[in-house]
C-alpha cells in the first residue's frame, strides 16, 4: 500500500494535528508481511541501530575476553535516561576499561530523567559525556577498541578503524545494504548515520533474531528493558509489557523498530515529521497487532490541571 | 494553491524529516493575497488567540478605570517563560486586584525558561499557577471579571459570563466566525478553544490592527516583546527583530501568527502535524517577505558536542 499509516492527535471533537508513519513488517524470512507508505523510503535510522552497532561487541570476541555482562550489553544499546543505574553500569564499564569518561566523544547533555537532572541542579554538578543518553554505547566502542589494539581518539570517524571495519560493517551485514561511496551524516552523540531504506533496517531488525551474536544482544535488551531507556519511557514500558516476547528500540526524529522473539518477525518505521509520539503510539499498535502486549490503548493527553483534553491514536489502520 | 508549503530538516545530504504547512497571507481589506495548503483547514488558534482574548480588557474599560499599564497587557498576550520579570508584572497585577494566586485556574508547570525553573529546584520551590505560561491571559481575564461584577470562580468555563458575552463574542467579531452550536476542546490551561478555518484566523489578526482596541493590544505587544515570550524565544527574537514593524504570536500544535504593522496584511498558519521548529521557521520565512525582518536564515543544527549536523528551511515557496 502506497498510503502511509495516520497517527491522530485529537483535542475535544477536533482532529488537532495528524502524522504519518511510513512502517514496513517483515516475516521470519525476510520478506515484506505488510507495508504502509514507502518501505524503500530512505531513513536515517539513528538510535534504532544501536543493537546492530553493538554486534561488534560479540563477533570480535570483546564481549567473551572481557567479560562484558547482559547489563554492559543492554547499556550499549541503550538512549538511557542518565539515573542512577544507568550512570552505575558505564561508570564501573569504563573503569574497568582503564578509560576515563573525558575519552567518549558523544558530548554532554544533561539526562533525560527530569529528577535525575534536578539532582545534579540541586548539586552544582554540570553534565559529562556520561549522562549522555549514548554513553553506554560509547563504551562498547571503547571496549571494541581495546580488544582489537586500535587508538581509539577519533572513534566516531566514518574513517576510523572501528567505524570502518567493524561497526559500519556489520549494518552493510545485517541491513544488507552497500554503504559504499555513500556520504554519511553526523548522528547526535558525533558517529556516522548511513542512509538506509525502512525495508532495510527492518531486515536488519529480523536478522538479529536470527544470529547468534544478535540473539545474544536481544536476550540482554529483554532481561533489562529499564537500562535500555529509563522510567517512564516508551522502549522501557513496551518491553516490560512484552516480557520478553518482543524487543524495541527507538530513534530521534520518530524512528521505531522491534521484533517479535517467538515469531521472528520485526517492523520498522520512520514519522515522516520525525515526532516521537507518533512513533511511540505505532510502535505500541504493531506489538499489539502481534500479541506481544495486551491492548494498547490510545495516549491520553490531559492539560497543566490534570483535565482530559485528547488522545493520540492510529486513524485508520 | 492547494499544495501545503513543505519545511525540510536535513541532516548532512539528506532530508530527515518534513513538515507540512498551511499558510495563509491577508491584505488590507482581509481578501487572500497568498495561500498554501488549505486557508480553509479548521485549527484550534491555541495561545495565537490570546490578543483577540485580550480586547475585553480594553472594550469594558477594564483597562482604563484600573491603570493597566502597556507591560500588563503584554503579558495578557503571552505564553512568557516564567522568568523573574514575567512573574514580576503578573503578581504585582494580582495583587492590585487583590486576588490570589490560587484563583487562577491555569494550572502549574515549571518555568519554560530553563534557568528559572533550576533556580527553583535549587531553592526547593515548587511550581504554582503565577510561573504558567498562560498566568498572564488569566490574571486579565480576572481583571474583567473584576471591573464586570463577575464571580471569578469557574471563568475558564465557556457557559460562564466572562467566555460567554466577552472572549467569545470577540473571537466571533474579529475572526467573522460563528460559534453558537458548536463544541469547544479544552485547551492546556483549562479555557474554551474553538474550531475556525484558518482564514478566519488570519481575518481576526488583521482586525486586529484595524480597531483601536486592537492597536493598543498591538502597540503593547510590540513595545515589550521580551514580555510576550522571554529569552531566546522565537516571538520575542522576531519582534525584535522586527522592531515594531510586525506584531507575531505562536500558539501550541504548530499555530503561528502574526500582523505587518505598516501594510496592515496578517498572516496564520498551522504545521499539520504540530510542530513548533516549522511554525516558527514558516513565521521567520514571512516575515522575511514582508521585509519586516532582514534575512531569515536557515534555523542551523547541532549535535550535543556542538558540530554543525543539518538545518531547519523552507523547501520549496
Amino acid at each position: 500500500m502506497a498510503e502511509p499509516l495516520i497517527v491522530e492527535v485529537t483535542r475535544g471533537p477536533v482532529v488537532e494535528s495528524r502524522h504519518e508513519v511510513d512502517l514496513v513488517v517483515t516475516d521470519a524470512t525476510g520478506r515484506i508481511a505488510d507495508a504502509w507508505g514507502l518501505p524503500d523510503r530512505m531513513v536515517l535510522a539513528r538510535s534504532a541501530l544501536k543493537p546492530i552497532q553493538a554486534l561488534p561487541l560479540i563477533t570480535t570476541g570483546t564481549a567473551a575476553a572481557t567479560s562484558i555482562d547482559t547489563r554492559e550489553l543492554a547499556l550499549a544499546c541503550a538512549s538511557h535516561a542518565g539515573e542512577p543505574q544507568h550512570l552505575a553500569v558505564v561508570t564501573a564499564w569504563l573503569e574497568r576499561q582503564g578509560r576515563h569518561p573525558r575519552q567518549l566523544e558523544c558530548g554532554a547533555h544533561r539526562p533525560l530523567h527530569v529528577p535525575a537532572a534536578d539532582d545534579m541542579v540541586r548539586s552544582g554538578l554540570e553534565p559529562t559525556a556520561l549522562h549522555n543518553n549514548c554513553s553506554g554505547k560509547h563504551t562498547g566502542f571503547l571496549a571494541v577498541c581495546g580488544h582489537e589494539g586500535l587508538d581509539p581518539q577519533g572513534y566516531i570517524a566514518a574513517d576510523h578503524p572501528l567505524q570502518r571495519d567493524h561497526v559500519t560493517p556489520a549494518i552493510e551485514d545485517l541491513c544488507r545494504a552497500s554503504l559504499t561511496g555513500l556520504e554519511p551524516a553526523v548522528d547526535g552523540c558525533g558517529i556516522p548515520v548511513w542512509p538506509i531504506t525502512l525495508l532495510q533496517l527492518a531486515t536488519g531488525w529480523g536478522q538479529l533474531s536470527r544470529r547468534g551474536a544478535g540473539q545474544e544482544i536481544l536476550a540482554a535488551m529483554a532481561r533489562h528493558p529499564d537500562l535500555v531507556a529509563g522510567t517512564g519511557r516508551s522502549c522501557t514500558r513496551l518491553m516490560e509489557r512484552a516480557a520478553g516476547d518482543a524487543v524495541v528500540k527507538t530513534g530521534a526524529e520518530g524512528v521505531y523498530c522491534g521484533v517479535d522473539m517467538r515469531s521472528g518477525q520485526s517492523f520498522a518505521l520512520k514519522v515522516r515529521d520525525g515526532a516521537a509520539r507518533a512513533a511511540e503510539a505505532t510502535a505500541a499498535w504493531v506489538l499489539d497487532r502481534w500479541a506481544a502486549i495486551e491492548h494498547a490503548a490510545p495516549l491520553q493527553l490531559t492539560n497543566w490541571a490534570g483535565r482530559p483534553v485528547g488522545e493520540v491514536k492510529i486513524a485508520h489502520p
